[in-house]
Parts: structure tokens; sequence; C-alpha cells
């Protein structure tokens, strides 16, 4: 009855993220699913792609908390339209599924948009679990974090185009070893994209701003 | 359906919990959960906790990750009992569950144990959700996660007893709070007890190790 019921619910949410997988290709809408560990920056990052794109695309992001609006209102001062999804509000879930992806779209006028940003819940387990019908994941990894995460987080890492490996500015005060940890990603995803970065310093942003732009693009020419 | 299996399955949790509790209380063994977000350095808090009490105490450990046994490799050098979970190996799930538990205790023989350190997998959400048994829940909490993670988290802050502030070595090359973050650990938990401290350094670890004996003399004295 457990496996039914887990399968039911992962079959409805893939099927949620198919239709809005169709609905982004018709809108020529470019959208990505950020996911990564609690206080590993991904908010941060966030801020810094808005700033360098605002002006040339149409970004719109929902962002996911367990609770808190903390993060909508880090980003409230580009005056771009936020969903904030609280999980707290509706059984303290660990990841975003895709119905409610659907209705924040449904809010969106996606006539208008270019480029949609998805903050998933601080978490490397389970939200890997779970397809929003974007382009691309993107993890953001601090390098305070270790080495090892992605070979202990495989599903995660597997299953995303782009690792942002954030924090880079503290590099000289850890004992992080940057072959090994490229090694690690290599391991679970030889195709990885792979970005070195600081959120707090803007270090690295230029390549990551390209990479997206040229993605929203390539989106639109389709 | 969906709504009356997972009450099945908290229920099912929480029962073993008692029943592991009960063992416990009658072998007067002290076991604690250990939680924190991925990379918050909680195999290198129970590292420093083994170096510093096992001349003392028998002491056991279960480490819990999705994949990979790095933990118990970098542990393994103690030469105490400890046994590996590998979730990856049955369903990736993101929490230990009380059954789980209740297997790796009827592994040990706990005539001859007093302290059990359960470290969870690394998750701020789900382990919270998931009663073990234990006499307290332990979170690390890295500074390097920001001031925010305790009301972005609630539960987890809430039902422990005990947050260790970890790599506080790190603070010179931060902009971190320490009263910001105390003040959010404060509001979802006043009783909270909190360490500041560096396991990389071991800087705050006197009063730890000092906290968790008493602890554990307390359990062999009931």
């Amino acid at each position: 009855m457990e496996i039914k019921v887990l399968k039911d619910i992962f079959e409805a949410n893939t099927k949620k993220a198919d239709e809005i997988r169709a609905i982004l290709r018709e809108k020529k809408v470019f959208m990505i699913d950020m996911m990564g560990s609690p206080g590993g920056g991904k908010t941060t990052v966030v801020d810094k792609i808005i700033d360098s794109l605002k002006k040339k695309y149409k970004i719109a992001i929902i962002e996911a908390d367990v609770s808190t609006s903390n993060d909508s209102e880090k980003l409230a001062r580009h005056d771009i339209p936020i969903i904030q999804i609280e999980t707290n509000l509706f059984g303290r879930e660990c990841h975003v599924e895709s119905s409610w992806v659907m209705k924040c779209l449904d809010d969106f006028n996606l006539d208008e948009l270019d480029f949609v940003i998805i903050e998933n819940i601080g978490n490397l387990v389970c939200p890997a679990e779970f397809e929003l019908g974007d382009d691309m994941r993107v993890v953001v990894l601090s390098i305070t974090e270790g080495e090892d995460k992605p070979v202990k987080y495989p599903l995660m890492f597997n299953t995303s185009k782009v690792t942002i490996l954030n924090k880079i500015d503290l590099l000289p005060y850890l004992n992080f070893d940057m072959d090994e940890v490229v090694k690690n990603i290599r391991t679970v995803n030889p195709e990885m994209k792979i970005f070195e970065a600081s959120a707090a310093t803007g270090k690295g942003f230029d390549d990551i701003i390209d990479f997206f732009d040229k993605e929203i693009q390539k989106k639109k020419n389709k």
C-alpha cells in the first residue's frame, strides 16, 4: 500500500512536470530548478543572476522554504515577480512538487517572461526525486561542505546539468581540495558543467551569466 | 489514502521509538541523534567526542548516509562498534527511522555500552519528523550556513536540546552575526543549550565533552 501510494505521488508529479515542459516550450520560457544544501548560497547566486540579466530579460522567481519568506524579501529590491512557497503551511514538505510550480506559472504572465528560476528547499536529498518540468537543474555546492557531497548525494548530482562551486573566496581558510570535488562530481556525472564562483565577491559570475544568457537565447530560438 | 499511509508510517515509527527508549532506560545507555545540513561537520564533531570519551565510556556509532560509507571509514581508527546505514540500497530515504535503529541496537551488545551516537543523514528537514528513541537531539549548524537557518527549519531546532555552532574558526572570514543566530535559535527554542565550537581546531570542545560526560553519568545513575 505504501509503495503504491508513493508510486502514485511520483507518477502524478511527473505527469504535471511534462505538462509544464510543454507549456514552457510553447511560451519559449527557460526555467531552472536551483537546488543545494541549506546555507550553500542559493539566494545570493539567484540575486547575482537577476542583477546581471534583468535588463536584458524578463525574469520571475519561485522561492521555496519550509518556513519564513526571508529569501523573497532579500530579492524584493529587484521589483520582479516573486512567489514564495512556505511548506510549513501545508505539511512541512522537504521539496517542491510540480503541481505547485504549475500554480505559480498560472499566476505569472508567461507571454511576458523569458526566464523562471525556482529556488528549491535547502536539501540535497528529496528535491532530486521530483521533476518540475524545468530545462535544467543547477546545484549550488558551497566548498565549506566538503569534497564528498557529490558521491554522498549521487541522485542530486547525477540529474543536474550544472554545478556552481560557491564560496571560493573561503578557499585560503579551508582544507579543501578542488581537484577532489571535481573528480567526485565527474564520478557521478561525467557531463556536468562546473563553475567555480563566489556569490559574495562576484568572482566567476561572468562565465555563469554568459552561460545562462546563451541558454535563454537557445530556448527562444527553438 | 496518502494521508492514512503517512499517519501509519509515523505511528509505527513512534511506537518503535518508544520501545527503544524503554530498552535504553533499562540498559542505562545514553543515546543522541545528531543532525544537521550536509557538510556542517557532524562527523568531525563525532570524531572529537569519541576521542575525548572513549577511554572513559564504551561508545558505539550508527552512521547514516544516502550513499557511501565515507563517514564510517573516517571513524574506523577508533576501533569501536560502528554500523553504516546506506539508504541508497533501500529507497534512498532522506532520514533515519526507528526500526533501523532498533536493528542496529540488536547488533550491539547493550550490556557493554554507555553511549550511542546516531549520525543522521545530512538534512535539516526530514530527520526532524522521525523520533528515534534517543535521549536528546543535537543539531550541528555550521556558521557558514548563515544566521537564519533556525527560523527556516524550525522543527529541527524546536525539537533539539543542543546546538553546536560549528566552524567558528572561519568567523573572521565571514559576514556572520553570532548574536543574530543565537536570537534566531531562542526564537524557536528558548531552552536550547548552545555551544560555539570548531571541530577543526578543537576550540569549545572542553565544554561539549563535559556536557555529554555529565549526561552519560545522569543516565547511568537513573
